[in-house]
């Protein structure tokens, strides 16, 4: 067992991410987690939850403390928290424990970081300018944002959408062969860094209906997609394309790949969570810490009422411990474009 | 036991039609199969098949004659019949046969019609102007295209997507509120009539990520969508949405609604082959008449080797079936707008 923790954030303290997270610790053994620690308002916990609570002052404390207690990092928070009930002092806390999570990640005190759920709204209200979370991790870990790819997997699919949060209408503008071979790389390189898949297989979808039927229901797979791929092969990537999207989600179809590129969000999302909506795992691929996350929001409606299922959380724990060990135990974590395999 | 037969076309000769047709007759018992006729070329069956056939010159001897072998109605083809080895004269077959199916269950002479799969690159080539076979039927029965719906139905799930075989930058453009409610008003009789619910339940997705987050990701839920709701909610119609469509096909979510009305073809049809790639149905609603199909293609690359599973075809034919008898069990078949369920 590695000697490190996995930081995990709370998210926003109104949110569900508090409850969640003691609940992790509360069935640790069931869900087989390695030590982690907990970084936000104590408050939030105690408003959700009884259990034990061990203060901590830094990283190194979490491991002895974690047998008897959940260990917290304290963020302050200036505001009251009630569960249910978002606020400015509490957007500032979620983004203030952050900045800790992803500060400690690189640092080195903690094995990765899991970041429990904020909401976005409240977080643009206080100065944020970054589209989620994701985009944050990565300008504090100096990665430009294409070379970064968001991952949703889960038991037995791996998808990482092109693009992400726009309109439906503008994701073809979106689209570009650098951007799809980026992207590509960002997945193939993730996948043999994080998951130890030493040749991975990509599958990438087309953009259109049938994957365009050859020009006929739409030409970004031909004028943006096929010329992806022929570049990633040339580098001597495994990757197959452009795939009608609506069949390769299927049981056989999943069994071909380690992962799908997909084009726009949806094309993801909506096969990911129709498999897997309750244990899918948000990893951002590309960054040189490992950051993870459940996949699905505060919850606000929910919060407070002990209705809230731990088991996206702890996927995302136990995720984030095994990619941790993953890189550890390689010896050329990053193959760059060039070093490629053969 | 109704007293006629479903007519199954055997689709394009070359593809695997006639294959999975004959082995739905072979395995009749075990797939719960009603009495159903082929209408074809009988060399088709012949080429991969050397189980019984009885020729027929009607519907009324299908009945007697299905205990025994593969009632089947002769449609001339003037070439060879190769499996894998597509050609026009095979295509004009096809679409000889889909023209008497769709006529004799105009007709009254068959219960429903089965179309086998075709390839519409083949039709295009003699002359075929129809998308598919979808419009072709929808023409026949005088039925205008914003009227008919293509619903994808598998055990766990129905969709139904507004707009199909279009690139998907133009998906945003083709749809109005006028189509959303008319596509919704065919999806929400189709289950009345011909699944029996009495009051059915219609989820309608949002076109952008994340259901456009309240505008700030596409108006066209705030523009198109929402008020489409508002006029079928009017009317009498139990309706939700716009839904974020990446959180609607799991299996909690799925079990709030009978059917699901999509944006776009990889919408629908993306969660229903991924959940039902081997027993989804193309059923079409808002015609006079019951059609379903398989909902896979000609596959003509293994046409001829024993490799096409027919559980989709059997499929086909059941919910066809049961869909006769629905529709033959309602007193009001047809509800109007106007006289929707309050």
């Amino acid at each position: 067992m590695s000697a490190r923790p996995i930081a995990l954030t709370l998210g926003d303290p109104a949110g569900i991410g508090p409850e969640v997270s003691a609940k992790c610790w509360q069935y640790r053994e069931e869900f087989g987690l390695a030590p982690f620690l907990a970084i936000g308002d104590p408050a939030s916990l105690a408003a959700v939850w009884d259990g034990p609570v061990a203060a901590i002052d830094g990283p190194e404390e979490a491991i002895d403390a974690f047998d008897e207690a959940l260990p917290v990092l304290a963020v302050s928070n200036l505001g009251p928290c009630v569960p249910g009930e978002p606020s400015h002092t509490g957007a500032r806390c979620a983004l203030e424990s952050l900045e800790l999570g992803v500060g400690l990640a690189r640092s080195g005190s903690v094995d990765a970081v899991v970041t429990g759920p904020v909401s976005k709204a409240q977080l643009y209200q206080i100065g944020f300018t970054h589209p989620g979370q994701t985009e944050f991790v990565a300008e504090r870990c100096g990665v430009a944002k294409s070379n970064v790819a968001m991952m949703l997997a889960g038991p037995t699919l791996r998808c990482v959408p092109v693009t992400t949060h726009i309109p439906l209408k503008q994701a073809s503008a979106n689209l570009s062969e650098d951007l799809v071979a980026a992207k590509a790389r960002a997945t193939l390189r993730g996948l043999i860094r994080n998951f130890g898949i030493e040749r991975p297989k990509l599958a990438i979808s087309g953009l259109n209906p049938h994957a365009g039927e050859h020009g006929a229901l739409g030409d970004e797979e031909e004028t943006i997609i096929r010329p992806a791929i022929a570049t990633l092969r040339e580098e001597g990537w495994d990757v197959t394309g452009p795939l009608p999207a609506d069949t390769m989600f299927h049981a056989r179809a999943r069994a071909l790949y380690d992962a799908a590129l997909c084009m726009y969000h949806d094309q993801a999302l909506i096969p990911l969570k129709a498999l897997h909506f309750d244990d899918g795992v948000n990893f951002t691929l590309g960054l040189p810490i490992v950051r993870t996350s459940p996949d699905h929001g505060t919850a606000f409606d929910i919060a407070g009422m002990d209705m809230a299922e731990p088991t996206a959380m702890a996927a995302a724990i136990r995720v984030a411990s095994e990619a941790a060990a993953c890189r550890a135990s390689l010896s050329d974590p990053v193959p760059s474009a060039i070093n490629a395999p053969q």
